[in-house]
């Protein structure tokens, strides 16, 4: 037979049990929370039609779809088009792709929710709580936490204009990284449209507001001193320049800092209405019970995407290195693309490769198990096999994970399999153990051994796994 | 913007949460039980190079991948040298899909966990018990309770040639069908050895075992005489098919039967070993406790895929005409495949989609709840807001899971609202209910109300839910 790889396929994983412990218990303790504030489960298909992804994810996006390609006879018609061309025949990836190809691998979970909102829209009630975690598909370049298949995890509600559903994102942020274990994690707060506000309050010009907001996004990065030099060099006059850092400077409570700059919002749309729509975000944060110090306003924040239309949110480790654990904001545009009417819509989208990354940093995951397995029971010799089954018919129905060694096989081999798994308990019934009635209990963690009667095996094993 | 459909794919499904309530308890409770006997989750991606699927299922299974498109300069490079190969390339579909694309979506979960066997044999400890439930893709004509898309779930031991694990199969099968609610499953249980040896015995001609076989596959189809009927025209005598016929039809206890069949059996290998591991097997099914009316030999059985090499398995419900629920056997040389040496293994596979569409039909599906949520807290007015804010977020702490309304409306569409969407109970502050600290309690279900201390909402919620 020819070598064949057995290796996947670039950028993406095979996940064995030990790394399925610890990913399977963040999406638990991810989809227990989302389900504590109303969010309900949405599954869509992996495949979509090219026409339902095209035009949504820009040109470098669209490039990086994962295209089915068509089979049976429509490949056969395609390609006999594409051949009778010829020469005249258009050679680019892109008009061999629609050429040859008419569905694509979901590229984010926004576009797939859009799409269902339409297709069920008679029978899904408004305001719509769903979250979705399911894989994604992107021909991108693999780095450390960057993968070419990689899990989603998005929480939207759409369909309301309140602001108590903004606040929600912050709480659950806060939720999940805080059960997760992470101390340091703040959640910055800001809105689309107040950067943009106090630059025109600064008298930034507006063709220079999206260089301006460029720079200003790296404030993280090269700290004020390096982002004023960049707004000069973008053509900002120092007075302008100096005006907005100083603005942007005002520190504080979140309510604190909106007093302060009232007076610069007044006046313009913008202004009032994400002064408005901050003060009442953060009072509804308040009242979720968010402690202070989780979260902040962020005046300085630029989430890249176009398509947010208000308030914006990004959690981040300072110091971690580690950028952005989880982002969204209110997006009034984008769900009833397929509509042709606009749905308001506010999410986050959690990520979940960059959190993993994060708590093995952090040693968040030291106490995970490695094996769901609680329990293995051994088999001494074809006589005692019957007992040693009935034994693990026992534990299992107390509740215990229990896997049989197959068969009969040195002890020594068989306690070396469960230590080698992280089970942690070992069950033993040889000839003497059967004609007492009892099972040999081996606590594969400490190595002690104690003799109980079978029928207290499992009452035994559940005390010990506490 | 031109009309974009908002379907999904033929043969994929999108899932509502009322669709995902009665799925994702019946995966919790597969994930359960296969834990509880010791197997432990793997995962793959969906994407796997071609040349890991191709040549594994056969030609009209390798017409159904769904093959992914190269992309960038591969595919224009694809492309150039089919076009320049012009009236001289090969125009076929299967020629077209091995020049365009070098990757395909998974097709079953077998053959990946043969390759992550093979790409990690140094990390996984022998015996390897593990389950495996991922979406899988194949271009057929969907039907009802057939897609394109659809879910597999498979539990494997791996590694071990150990009669008491191709019992556990039968085990697994009988806890997950009873837990799910169902009465009349029969696992019928077979060897792929014995159906031959019993031919053999009766004088079928070896060239003859084949076609034979067949035909007795259809014995629930057609019954015996068409069967006889069947066998008469593929070419067997009289006396053989009489023979075979009056051997098939033993019946009893397994024990029985193959005792019964013992002299036929003895002395070919192909008997021996079908004899021998058939009474292993039924002998640790009963102790594992399975009742014996869960489980029968069933001598015509015939699996169709050539790879079993040992015990097979179907559980039927009968009278329901759905087919086979679940099934599998042992499979030796399979697992090895990308080793390039046997490794034994015994498995089954859980049709998860006709499962669903059994409990539909059986009533098992009624009892569901169409929604995760569990409490409804409204808002009555801005000044009540934040005593409704905090109230969610007790209940929350209590366990409860709890929607907010997003904003004041009317009371009727904010109840109406919950009613819709299934949830239990309604929380109701409005200024009266402020002023003296309490809440209102609304069960949607029933239409009563009832006045609490806003301190003992979570309580009285909790014991409503119960």
């Amino acid at each position: 037979m020819a070598r064949i790889p057995t290796a996947p396929i670039k950028g993406a994983r095979d996940f064995l049990p030990r790394d399925l412990a610890p990913r399977n218990r963040v999406f638990q303790l991810m989809r227990e929370t989302f389900e504590r504030y109303g969010y309900e489960p949405l599954e869509t298909p992996a495949i979509e039609h090219s026409s339902v992804l095209e035009g949504k994810y820009g040109e470098e996006g669209e490039r990086l779809l994962f295209r089915v390609l068509k089979n049976g006879r429509d490949l056969e018609s395609a390609a006999g088009e594409l051949l009778g061309r010829g020469a005249e025949a258009d050679r680019s990836a892109g008009a061999l792709a629609r050429a040859l190809s008419e569905s694509a691998l979901r590229y984010d979970l926004t576009v797939p929710l859009a799409r269902v909102i339409a297709a069920r829209q008679n029978e899904i009630v408004m305001p719509f709580r769903r979250y979705q975690m399911q894989p994604v598909w992107r021909g991108d370049r693999p780095q450390r936490g960057r993968y070419r298949e990689f899990f989603q995890c998005d929480v939207d509600c759409v369909g309301s204009r309140a602001m108590t559903v903004d606040a929600e994102m912050v709480a659950i942020h806060y939720e999940v990284y805080s059960r997760l274990g992470f101390q340091t994690f703040v959640t910055q707060v800001s809105h689309r449209g107040l950067l943009d506000a106090l630059m025109e309050s600064c008298g930034v010009a507006p063709e220079l507001r999206t260089p301006a907001r460029t720079q200003i996004d790296k404030f993280d990065k090269i700290g004020a001193d390096g982002v004023r030099a960049e707004l000069l060099r973008v053509g900002l006059s120092e007075r302008v320049t100096d005006a907005l850092l100083d603005t942007l400077s005002v520190s504080g409570a979140p309510l604190d800092i909106l007093e302060t700059l009232a007076p610069r919002l007044r006046g313009t749309e913008q202004g009032e209405t994400s002064m408005r729509e901050l003060r009442e975000v953060f009072g509804f944060i308040r009242e979720l019970g968010v402690p202070q110090e989780r979260y902040e306003l962020r005046l300085s924040m630029v989430r890249g995407s176009d398509y947010y239309t208000g308030t914006i949110y990004e959690t981040v480790l300072p110091g971690s290195g580690l950028g952005t654990l989880g982002a969204g904001g209110r997006y009034d545009k984008l769900v009833g693309m397929f509509l042709g009417r606009d749905i308001p819509a506010v999410g986050i989208s959690f990520g979940i490769e960059r959190m993993l990354v994060a708590m093995a940093d952090a040693g968040l995951l030291l106490g995970d198990v490695i094996t769901t397995t609680q329990a293995l029971v051994t088999l001494f010799d074809a006589a005692t096999t019957p007992a040693s089954i009935a034994l693990a018919q026992a534990l299992r129905a107390a509740g215990v994970r229990t896997e049989v060694y197959p068969e009969p096989k040195g002890l020594g081999p068989q306690l070396a399999f469960g230590s080698n798994k992280g089970i942690p308990l070992a069950f033993i019934i040889g000839p003497d153990e059967a004609a007492r009635g009892e099972v040999k209990l081996r606590d594969l963690r400490t190595r002690q051994e104690v003799s109980v009667p079978q029928a207290a095996a499992p009452a035994e094993a559940l005390t010990r796994l506490e």
